[in-house]
């Protein structure tokens, strides 16, 4: 993607763009920037439960070569993704799925996110009143860095069903992020993470293609700590707040942001994954069934691969299959053939850690 | 008002003040001085979803000549607001209204807030079971200067409804803080407001009186939210904690502290009041009817004038109807006649905004 | 407790240890250390509404000497306790007491705790499907230095009713912890406290025992703020998070973290203890009763002695037993004799505050 130009911001129409007002090429430049906080990462703890101590214990950071705890990659992606959904989803139907996401720095407190978007697809759906948008995202640091890059697509509502379609631009997207286009900071030293400091001894090597791990941790979801999530990453899709308007939608309530299922399954995953101290990229995924609240969510973490990561032999990725279920005990839950659904399944994530190799 | 003496502490009743404790004149030093922090601010961001990035995002609150972001003025407010209500408000039925509110300096993550308030008005309600008390607040930062000040009034129950009632003494209040005494910070430069980072291009000049600006969103309360909001500003009136004793009140229920609304409606109005960067100013307003857990609440600006701010070419005041209604499409909700009511109003606020001028 | 060796963390099973793999003397050093921020003592106050200025007013924390203000004893309480949880209480049919439990030294925003402990008795109950585990437990900062001890006794449940009972081992506690043992910082300058700050005038020679006071305030517990505050503390216990689990279980719903219930009575209390401003220890107490979201929690505090704390003439110890009961009004709950249960009781704690004396 090109140095994006911003759109005029005046253009936006109050009620968001809809399907009809994208066109392949377009670019924004979205609002309100926003820093990162040490109150965003205690938030971040309490609404999702994670542990991983390289994002909330000082010393264990240090240790890795970070001047101070970077916030959770997560914590920053759902902010950065916050950013763009006035632009891209604010009349969205459904986040339908990611590619080619990729953590490229970390972002530490007192960092300020700013994100950019290029329409790289369009497909209308063929009822005619919504369409498929495909983005390529990426946030940006107070330095002008690039931080975080990935491609979405999204179902997006039509204001007009009459408004004629689009020529159809399906784009090709990479089946995964190639281990060598993983990112790892160069100053990173893993091999300090301590087993100790984690709760786990399992490095790279003692992981092994086919491995599932059923995670024993279970989270049942509130209104009150989505949208609390939610607001945090000053995500604006209206499908998450307005329980009077929802009555009379497709769901009659309110719909819990993906992203959040995603973190609930990540902090969940610690235990069985405890020095998986980095998410290196997400190679794909899709949001399989909506999650509403009062659904207890649980997560199971399939190894597929161990890349080993080239020019570093002190960590390696460890790429995974996360799939996070719903109001169901995790033995009764069959894992999916890749693709297909499983009407428990409310996540199916392809993504690589970092984990420390023993070199 | 003079500089308040502070009652003893030691006198409060451990059940609070009831109206026939008040009299005309009486001062309050309020107790518990409370230091604000980034964690405040980020709860603030996941309570309300306020976006103005001139409170979330370090350069560009920098680039207006702040050093560092200021927290959001209502977030300030509400602390300094619930500082008053141990001596105020603990025993209140109902806050009714607001005055001459004014916002005299930017509070920074670090200052410490506390309040001083002083009785300037009495009613015994013809029932004879409660009364109205008329307040001057203000509240002082760690160096002693005054950051808000603000008038309200409030019905207070009485302890014993045989109390002989008060000499009725109701306050001459000014029906708006003229825009002489708007306060803007001498060193503030609202031309660095970038219409990239707040998401719209209308400046001062793009508004006019008469305009009304539905706003697109809508958030539905929890209960949950709702009390941590309240409890983060250490606002101890026990009508919005304790479902127990509300069982068996007048609404059944707990209600939500009108300050809370006060919040969702300024940060719904976002969407159209893009570059609002501030308030200056709230002339008046009430809470027209209550809010409850399971409400879903929506916003309405009606401009009323765009008043140049004295000595400033750079800024002007837009002054604004702010309306939030509750459980209704706002297509549906007709603006009240000032001072009339609608039973899905809400919240019912005169209020001037800062807004760059282009000059 | 001599200085604990870490069990190998990679021993650890990933549905947690049960009652038949402790053995007395056995030895933990707990995973996750967690640096605390201003961020988490934000939401501290937001979930417990906790007022102490000492805790949130940088110029009282200052004036006591503090380099800063402390966070709540309790916030830093639950964030050790909630680290030993995955090896002690995982699998805990309930935490049954405390003993012995001493604020050593304040905890400050940045600091890093981490936590050991050791098995001190084991007792299997009667039905054989579970038994009682006592455990030391201590707190350190990122200096090494014991900032909290504890013990406390918690009933887990076991793998395999068959697995053949240990030897009962009751550890003897100390009924009390001495006046001579009850820490105070040597820094300290309680007498700076301010009855203005605090809003209450009572000092250590105003209390006497055998006093009663029922704290007037009251407050709701949803399932969104115990879940958030338990997340914040990193506690994994399974019952507080899995309504699907919990539906089938004994009580047919989550159950509130009774240290959550033991922050709103020590919140509750302010108003009537103004001015005790730290915990200096607990001597015991149980949680008497579960609570569920939804309970209404009241507060009362019956003073049981005031201890002089040897070589200080201006710090004096006050005993209290705090009781927090639930959907009722304080005035209809009788004080349950010490040792026995009320069905309203939800906890019944026996602690010392420092409160700064007249000298």
């Amino acid at each position: 993607m090109t140095q994006p130009l911003p759109v005029p911001p005046g253009a936006r129409p109050r009620e968001g763009w809809f399907f009809e007002d994208y066109a392949v090429g377009q670019r924004f430049g979205h609002a309100t920037p926003r820093t990162v906080t040490a109150g965003d990462a205690a938030l971040y703890v309490a609404l999702t439960g994670a542990r991983q101590p390289v994002h909330c214990a000082e010393p264990v950071a240090r240790a890795l070569g970070h001047p101070a705890c970077p916030v959770d990659d997560l914590l920053a992606f759902h902010v950065a993704f916050g950013k763009t959904v006035p632009d891209i989803s604010y009349n969205a139907v459904a986040n339908l799925g990611y590619a080619d996401l990729r953590f490229l720095e970390p972002v530490y407190p007192g960092d300020t996110l700013a994100a950019q978007s290029q329409v790289i697809g369009l497909k209308q759906n063929s009822g005619g009143t919504s369409g498929v948008v495909w983005v390529a995202s990426r946030a940006l640091n107070q330095h002008g860095r690039e931080v975080i890059s990935w491609v979405r697509w999204v179902m997006v509502a039509k204001r007009d069903a009459a408004a004629p379609a689009p020529a159809t631009v399906v784009p090709e997207l990479p089946k995964a992020v190639e281990p060598g286009r993983l990112p790892v900071p160069p100053f990173l030293k893993p091999r300090a993470l301590q087993p100790a400091a984690t709760g786990g001894a399992r490095l790279w090597e003692d992981y092994a293609p086919g491995e599932t791990i059923d995670h024993p941790g279970a989270i049942t979801v509130e209104e009150a700590d989505h949208m609390l999530a939610t607001r945090l990453y000053q995500n604006t899709a209206r499908v998450h707040f307005d329980a009077y308007s929802a009555a009379t939608g497709p769901f009659g309530k309110r719909l819990v942001y993906g992203g959040h299922v995603i973190s609930l399954a990540r902090a969940l995953s610690h235990d069985g994954l405890e020095n998986a101290f980095a998410i290196a990229a997400i190679h794909g995924g899709t949001h399989a069934n909506p999650t509403f609240a009062g659904d207890t969510i649980v997560a199971r973490s399939i190894v597929t691969a161990c890349d080993p990561v080239p020019g570093r032999d002190d960590v390696g990725a460890l790429r995974v299959r996360l799939l996070a279920a719903k109001n169901a005990r995790l033995a009764t839950v069959a894992t999916p053939a890749p693709g297909a659904k499983d009407p428990a399944v409310v996540l199916d994530l392809d993504l690589s850690y970092l984990v420390p190799r023993r070199g």
